[in-house]
C-alpha cells in the first residue's frame, strides 16, 4: 500500500483533558515498528470503561489520550516480525493480549496474558516505550492497547484477532469487549449448569450478554435486577425471565432474591462496578454452592466487604476479565457463532453516529436507552 | 443396658456463664428420642471454637450450655427409628450433620446439611425443641449438636458416623473436627493440584493439617506463616518446606509472599481467624488462578475486605467448614486412613489430660506448645 512505512495523518478523537470534550483532530499515526499492526479503523463502539477513564475518576488514566477499545478495521500494514496477520486481513483489536508464550498464556488457568501488559497500561508501545500518535508532534498517549478513536491505531500483534472476512464490521466491533464479557462470564468463569438459577445485577450490554449466555446455558430462572424498570421489557428478548427492581422493596435486594428463590440464586453477576450490589451480588446466593461473579469495574480505591462466613458457608466470590476469553484464539469463534446466528450482536446496538459525533454518543451512553453506540469513522 | 431408657447422672464440665471457669458437675442426661442416640464419650479433644464461644465473644454463645464437639465414644442407647447404629457401635460425633436427605445433602455441591440446623443452632434437639441435659432440674444447653464435655451426651442420628471398632478412640477422636477441615480444606474445596505453591496462614492443628493435605496432594512448595516461629520445626514433620514469619518483614505479608513465589502462590488457606490475614491470604495469590480459603472462623461481624480487581484479575474466594467432607460418610474412611497409616492423627495430640482438668486444657490451648489436647472421661 501507499501508506506502508509512512507516517498516516487521519481524523482521531483526542481527549486532552479528563472531564473536556473530546476533540476530533488531525492525528499523525506513525508506521508499525516490529511486532506491531496498523489497523485501519472502520468502526468502534463505546463503552462505559472509555467514559471511566473520559471523567478522569480512573487514577490510571493518563491525558492527552485517544480512547476507545470495541471496534474492528482492516489491517493497513505490520512491522518486522510479524506473521499471523498481513494487509488487508479483517480483524478486532483486543485489549486483553494474547502471547501465547507468557506464564499467563501458557498457565492453561486464565485469558490474562503478561506481554504488553507493562506497557499498554502506561499508554505506550512495547519496542520504544513510545506512543506511535502525535498531533503536530506532540505525543498522545495510547489507551488499552488499542486506540479505536482513530481512523489508524498501533496495536502489538498479540492484541488483534483476525477475523471471518465476511463478517459485517459494522456489527462484530462489539465482539471486542461487552458482549463477550457477559457471555464468557457465564460460560468460562461461572460455568452455568443447566437448570440454575441465575441473578443478573444491571441491564446494560454486559448484563443483557449475562442474560443470553445463561439462557444458551440452560439456567432455569434469570433474574434481572435494575433500578430502571424500563429496562425490563428489552431484557426478555435477551433471555430474563423474572425482573426486582430494588427500589421497589424495603427490605435489602439479597434478601428479596433469597426469599424469592428458596435460599439464594446459583450464580449471580454484578454488571455494574458498584462495590454494594457486589456484596449483594455475593450475599443473594445460595448457602453451599452460590457462586458470585464480579464483571464491572468498580472505581479507583473502592472496596468489597463481606462476612467470612459468607464463604466459611460455601459460597465463592469470583471476578472475570473479557468473559475469561482467549482474545486472538475465540474471538474468531465468537465472529463465527455470530455469523451463524448462534448468539446475538445486532440486537445490543441501539445508536450508529459517526466519529465527529463522538461527545453527543458518550451522552447518550449515560442515558439507559442506549446500549451501544457504535460509530461509523470515515 | 441397664441404662436403657433411664436418665443417666454422669459428670460433665458445664460452662454456667461466659468466661468463667467450667465446672465438673453431676449432670442428669436424658434418654435419646425418636431419631437420637445417646453417647457414652470416651475422649474429647479441645478446638479453638469451644473456646471462642465459652469467650462469650460468639453472639450465638448460649449459657449454661455443655461444649465440645472432637470426640469419639461408643453408642450406649437409641431412640426410635435409628437404624444406622446400634448400642455398641464405636462412633464419632459429627457437627456437620449429614442426612442425605435434605436440598443440601441431594445437590452433590457442599457437605452442610439443612436438617437439624435450626436445632443445633439454639442448643436444643429438634423432636421437642428442648434439652437432653438438665442439672437438678435446670436444662443445660447443648453445643453444635453435639456437647461432648460430658460423659454421656445424645446426639442426632444424622449427626454420628459409625467407625473400625478397632480404631483407638483415644486417637481417632480428633477426626471429629480439626483434621479433617484441614486435610478437606485441600482436597475437596480448594483441589489443590500436583506441583502447586501453597500457602498455609496459622501453625496450629488446621493449618498443620493443610500442610499434610497439600504434601499429600503434591504441592511442590508449601508456605507456613506465623507470628511464632518457635512452630517451625514442627511444621516441617507435618510437610513444611519454608517458612515466613510477617513479624521479621516490614512489607505486607501479601507482598513479601508474591516476591518469594514470582507473582504468588497458587492456593492459600487461613487458619487462624483473623479477617486481616484473609486478605493478605487472598492477595497473595497468583493474579489469573490463585485461589483463598478462608478455614478459620472469624470474630461475630467482623468482616473481610478487599479491591475487587483482586477477583476481576482472577483471584478466587472461598470458604470450607469441616473440610467439605461429608461427615457420616467420609469419618469413617479418615478413620481407616489413619489406620492405614495414610494420614497422621497421633502427631497433633501434645498433651493427655481428664476431665477433671478441663481447664487446665483451655490454658493449654491458649499457649503457642499445645495442637491438641485430648481428655479422658473417666
Amino acid at each position: 500500500m501507499a501508506t506502508q512505512g509512512q507516517v498516516i495523518t487521519c481524523k482521531a478523537a483526542v481527549a486532552w483533558e479528563a472531564n473536556k470534550p473530546l476533540v476530533v483532530e488531525d492525528v499523525q499515526v506513525a508506521p508499525p515498528q516490529a511486532g506491531e499492526v496498523r489497523v485501519k479503523v472502520l468502526f468502534t463502539a463505546l463503552c462505559h470503561t472509555d467514559a471511566y477513564t473520559w471523567s478522569g475518576k480512573d487514577p490510571e488514566g493518563l491525558f492527552p489520550c485517544i480512547l476507545g477499545h470495541e471496534a474492528a478495521g482492516i489491517v493497513e500494514s505490520v512491522g518486522e516480525g510479524v506473521t499471523e496477520v498481513q494487509p488487508g486481513d479483517h480483524v478486532i483489536p483486543c485489549y486483553q493480549a494474547e502471547c501465547r508464550e507468557c506464564k499467563f498464556c501458557k498457565s492453561g488457568k486464565t485469558n490474562l496474558c503478561g506481554k504488553v501488559r507493562a506497557a499498554t497500561g502506561v499508554g505506550v508501545m512495547m519496542n520504544d516505550r513510545k506512543s506511535r500518535f502525535s498531533v503536530n508532534g506532540k505525543p498522545i498517549y495510547h489507551f488499552m492497547g488499542t486506540s479505536t478513536f482513530s481512523q489508524y491505531t498501533v496495536v502489538h500483534d498479540v492484541s488483534v484477532a483476525k477475523i471471518d472476512p465476511k463478517a459485517p464490521l459494522e456489527k462484530v466491533c462489539l465482539l471486542g469487549c461487552g458482549v463477550p464479557t457477559g457471555l464468557g462470564a457465564v460460560w468460562n468463569t461461572a460455568k452455568v449448569e443447566s437448570g440454575s438459577i441465575v441473578a443478573v445485577f444491571g441491564l446494560g450490554t454486559v448484563g443483557l450478554a449475562v442474560a443470553e449466555g445463561a439462557k444458551a446455558a440452560g439456567a432455569s430462572r434469570i433474574i434481572g435486577i435494575d433500578i430502571d424498570s424500563k429496562k425490563f421489557d428489552r431484557a426478555k428478548t435477551f433471555g430474563v425471565t423474572e425482573f426486582v427492581n430494588p427500589k421497589e422493596h424495603d427490605k435489602p435486594i439479597q434478601q428479596v432474591l433469597v426469599d424469592l428463590t428458596d435460599g439464594g440464586v446459583d450464580y449471580s453477576f454484578e454488571c455494574i462496578g458498584n462495590v454494594s450490589v457486589m456484596r449483594a451480588a455475593l450475599e443473594c446466593c445460595h448457602k453451599g454452592w452460590g457462586t458470585s461473579v464480579i464483571v464491572g469495574v468498580a472505581a479507583s480505591g473502592q472496596e468489597i466487604c463481606t462476612r467470612p462466613f459468607q464463604l466459611v458457608t460455601g459460597r465463592v466470590w469470583k471476578g472475570t476479565a473479557f468473559g475469561g476469553f482467549k482474545s486472538r484464539s475465540q474471538v474468531p469463534w465468537l465472529v463465527d457463532k455470530y455469523m451463524k446466528k448462534e448468539i446475538k450482536v445486532d440486537e445490543y446496538i441501539t445508536h450508529n453516529l459517526s466519529l465527529g459525533e463522538i461527545n453527543e454518543a458518550f451522552h447518550l451512553l449515560h442515558g439507559g436507552d442506549c446500549l451501544r453506540c457504535v460509530l461509523s469513522m470515515d
